[in-house]
């Protein structure tokens, strides 16, 4: 089973901006220890700051991954490629973001990418991208809990 | 450990309606399931289409429980009163929503519940429920992850 | 034949406030008399100020009467719960408004029962309840004029 | 008694376009149909394409007749000019609509005439007609139910 | 010196309709009273419901006259196709509102004629005419006071 | 003289959460303190969490009372039934807010009560409460200060 | 016969700037003329760029004189102030404007006097000043042309 | 092989109004050149100001023609009544539009009839007129390039 | 004890305009029999029609005086200078406002200072004033309730 | 004679996603097709998901070649660096979509590109690449028709 | 070479109000530094709440300076009279905020002077003065960089 | 000290294009000019066209350079990243517009990037980068005039 973890702009900052708050520990660090804790799955990383380099990957995973998360960050408020990206690929993408998004600013509060996905899952920390981990796995063993 | 799941209008019709598409499994059926997955948590289920009624249920829980699984239904668009609820109690509040919200009526793009609760996961299906669980048995046994 | 008449808030003060306008005969008395101008209709009546109360009253005779005269006043513009328990019941739904609610204040042009009832009625007064009436035993009688 | 029907633009394709779900009726038959079932009123019939044309009929009949049952059609939504005339003239006015228009796109859900008539009729099909003529009989007779 | 008075919808009906409040004075009597006071002008009258008929009028007066004195009534607010005529032709236009539009209902604050004008008189009544008349009579005198 | 006092949803918190900031005083004490300071004064006091008692209690009391200090809480933003139950009633109104919800979330500037009542105090504390009590005694004993 | 010329910001520098092309004549230039060309009205000026003294003015004028022109310039779309000082006075008021401001920024098509005055006149020069005084002073005459 | 150009308001002042920039051709003259250069295709050519006469053209051609080329002119923004029609209708239809709309005033860039036509041109003068007609001529022959 | 009442624009015009409806008690006759009834605070009265002297006399008296009761008048819905003066002061700030602005144009329900201010108080008349007054007593003698 | 082709975001998915309905042919082999049938130009195609890509490109070939056709796919709608590329260069664009998106999402129906380009063809399929180039040929001809 | 600073409302308060923050420095203290080490230039000073004056001030030094700094304060966002004085005057002016004004409300966001502006400077504090100045300075040498 | 100038898109065309008007300075060119006049700053220049490529940029010089020259061009509007970037990073940064974008298209007078920035400089030219730096200096040295 293959799952790809897509992250937009500037996550690519978690563990090393405001460690006082976040913590010390980047995104790759909680990467390993997914991997660690579910073996039994192909767990692949992107992270990319260009819009377009996430549509690419997105074009390029969609059509043979057992399923994607995705955290567009930024680009989650203003991207259209992305959300037809998403509605173009046939893999089921999980949005997910780290931060309660409803708690910030307006323009946050919009996102092109939630409508076109399976499901979205918003300010529940890293625990958010488990969380998505098992329901793909949950969905691909045909299990309906 | 003592968690409540409370849930808004009409989803007490769950099973009942439109039973080709939904299954005829109810929410109560669901819920037994749960209860039985996770023994060693306190379970409470409480359903009511009455806005008020949904005020009340979260302040009786809202200081002695670990955690509240929410889902306002068609109250999250339409209810200050029960997003005031949420931010005057202080057991953690995960938002669950059955649908993608996003993918249906403008309407139901805002949420007054969100931006007062911990978090909020939406579209995917039931086990949104059990995740939403899952992230509250985590959080309470201050493992992160 | 059976047709249940739902009435929301304020409706209740019919007849005792206002008199002078609107005269002295209550809703009930109205009633009365259109159950002996339609002996063959079993009509049934309900109304509450409450709309939690009003989701009740819908989901209980929402699938075995044969139609359902609507005012849920002031409701009207702002639950989505009857919105939606009108969607989800099978029984249909005509929406009557005594007065001519275009002609009031803007916040009384949306309605979320609009679209998901059969039809409605404005403006024309009690008579518009029998109007609706005789649609919906027409409907029932598989008369297409 | 006098009653004249006013149809807007393309009304007078029904029963010629989509005689698949329509039935190959059109509004002359059916006009014909009600002229027979109601003998005791002087019914008029007018259809016009030409806002103008509208505005010139509703003039000449809103002096003298007892009362006018109006489907502006596409003109509902965007004719000053209609509805200064329904407001002019002394005639009551019943508005008219076949299809549920608040359940199409947006801008049909504003009208510049319901505020200016006695009332409006939405979504009950050509039945809508029959309803407003037994309004306007019973108004004429100082009959109030 | 040739000068047009082209009134839009339901203006027909001034002396007609409301004689309590507007006095029993037809258009056609004022538009007399002006050709006597005024009998060294050309004056040209025509009135219309149909909004291309105006648009035909224009054209058709918009080149060789000294000037037109437009009231657009109902048609201010909505016609794109008048205001385009009054752009294209190259008689100077005085638009004339009788009543004092501001101060009616919202829809009626934007004219898509204003910008297209020479200018503008609201709310002085039929004397607007007349003031415009002058405004024009000067313009073509060459006369600067 | 009878002065009734109703307050809506999450005010029955009052003393019981916060109390660092709120102080632990209840509601139900300030009442009992106010009862005292104007023993002249019959003062009835009703609290719900539900929109449509609060509906019921403004009709049972709103006729023969002397006055009415209303606080709808959350659902002055939202409840157009408690606007159109103050509309209906005979007996003066008084709309209070203890905190200054014009410094709050945007959704909270517009009250759907405030035009009904006849006036309204904000932020004033409970000391508004008891203001809104002095506006009622002088109106009542026609002392025009 | 009394009338008040009064004129806000900014138009003191009639005639002192862009002389190309408004000309040198300034507004005191043009008063004098007007004043020699109508010796039967008692014609007062007066021009302030501050708001306030505008609104002093109006109170000044607004009960014993028998009308007031007034060119708010910039306060038309900003001042409240200015609107309810003409709803205040009892002296009829004529809203002039030299330029077409609908031919402008966006900003420039509300004005807050226009619904409070008799009438309005936009874009026709300075020859709009002369114009509302022969309104003013027919209207005066008691004469109804 | 049947084709139909129908042209709006104002469309026949072309080549004669403001040759300095559109040229003396009038659309008559292209329309003759046109039909030189597709001697094949049985051309039609139709002009109104009014828009309900347009409704009734398209209605008349809309059944049994092979295409429609349509530039409902100033009515694109406002007519309902022409979209209307134009989904009423079974010949496909082009919408074209000699200038850049979108260039223009904002109340230019919507169209009641992009929407429900097959594709639009605008913005490629009169040559749009016959790049439409190249895809009507290929859509016919069902040759897909 | 100094406390300072602050008026804005008309307010000067009090009992002097409409005494039919205000009766003819100016607000210096109301000041005047304030004073006699609170002899122990030191009253100060100031009223302008010019925004900038509002913001000169808030500065001057918002350092050193207890308590300011200010009715912005006109200026609330339009200055973000006033609203800027009282965020700036350190003397708390009551906003008072005689009617019932809520039920009133739509631009007056925006106050620039409501929420710069400890509190307000709309539509109850003069007595405002002396409920603001007390307010602010209380306040001062650090007496809750 | 030099015309480049320039594809934005997803448009590289053509072929292979959702054959069933838009055929197994990529916009390469289209490309061929048309250098095939065009055989006189210069034809260059680029394609890419990233925006700034596209405005490298826009910049590299925007001075020298005859013609730009350029589809900015989910970029239309959001991109002002696309906008202002497409306005800075000399080259004439023509902007072509494949689809109606005026017949998709509300964001789809404005465009950054439409007013800086010389003309615009929506919905026309593959065909109206074709189109465009036409249009470019015969500009580049100084053939007017 | 002779400039003028031109301070808004509120900005007198600087230096006297929240010195822990702002530090007790007043604007006429750093005039006088800014005069000190800049002797070359003719400094002058001008600060008022009042609207009016700020445009009379405007309008005194606007043809003969040659600069103008420009602090509108809180009239930036609501004053088109100043807006209006801005454009008709011939000096070059700069306009400065002390402070970010977009990361405040929202309604700081629109400045009715920067688009009639040479440029503006935003947040640089006190130093935006300066800076404003070596731009005029340097405008004022014909020199560009 | 360590300053870096970060431009966006389209910023390269200076000096190739409109050369007429901008003069034939590139950026480079300009830049130069800058590092002779201020030889103890070490300056640093990136240019791009690319959203994502300008965040790396961002985040590459944002911890432990003096301060960052950001002109983010087109993206200004419309790039979340870029402002979230800002907000991320610790060196202080200043925007700078060459052109007035207020004095241009409405979309213009959002930014994303202000509130996230020390402060903006706006339509002041080439210069304006020179006075953003002499700001960066001076903030460096502690300098406070």
């Amino acid at each position: 089973m293959k799952i790809a973890i897509i992250n937009g702009p500037n996550i690519n900052l978690l563990g090393k901006r405001e460690t006082g708050i976040y913590g010390n520990r980047s995104f790759e660090d909680y990467f390993r220890e997914l991997q660690e804790k579910y073996p039994a799955v192909n767990l692949y990383y992107f992270q990319s700051n260009i819009e377009g380099d996430l549509v690419n990957e997105l074009q390029r995973v969609g059509y043979d991954y057992d399923g994607i998360i995705l955290n567009p960050a930024a680009y989650t408020h203003t991207s259209v490629a992305i959300g037809d990206a998403v509605a173009a690929i046939t893999t089921p993408v999980v949005e997910v973001h780290i931060s309660n998004v409803h708690a910030r600013e307006d323009f946050r509060k919009f996102s092109h990418v939630s409508a076109k996905s399976a499901g979205s899952i918003f300010g529940l920390g890293l625990k958010g991208y488990e969380l998505a981990l098992q329901f793909l796995m949950e969905r691909n063993n045909h299990q309906s809990l």
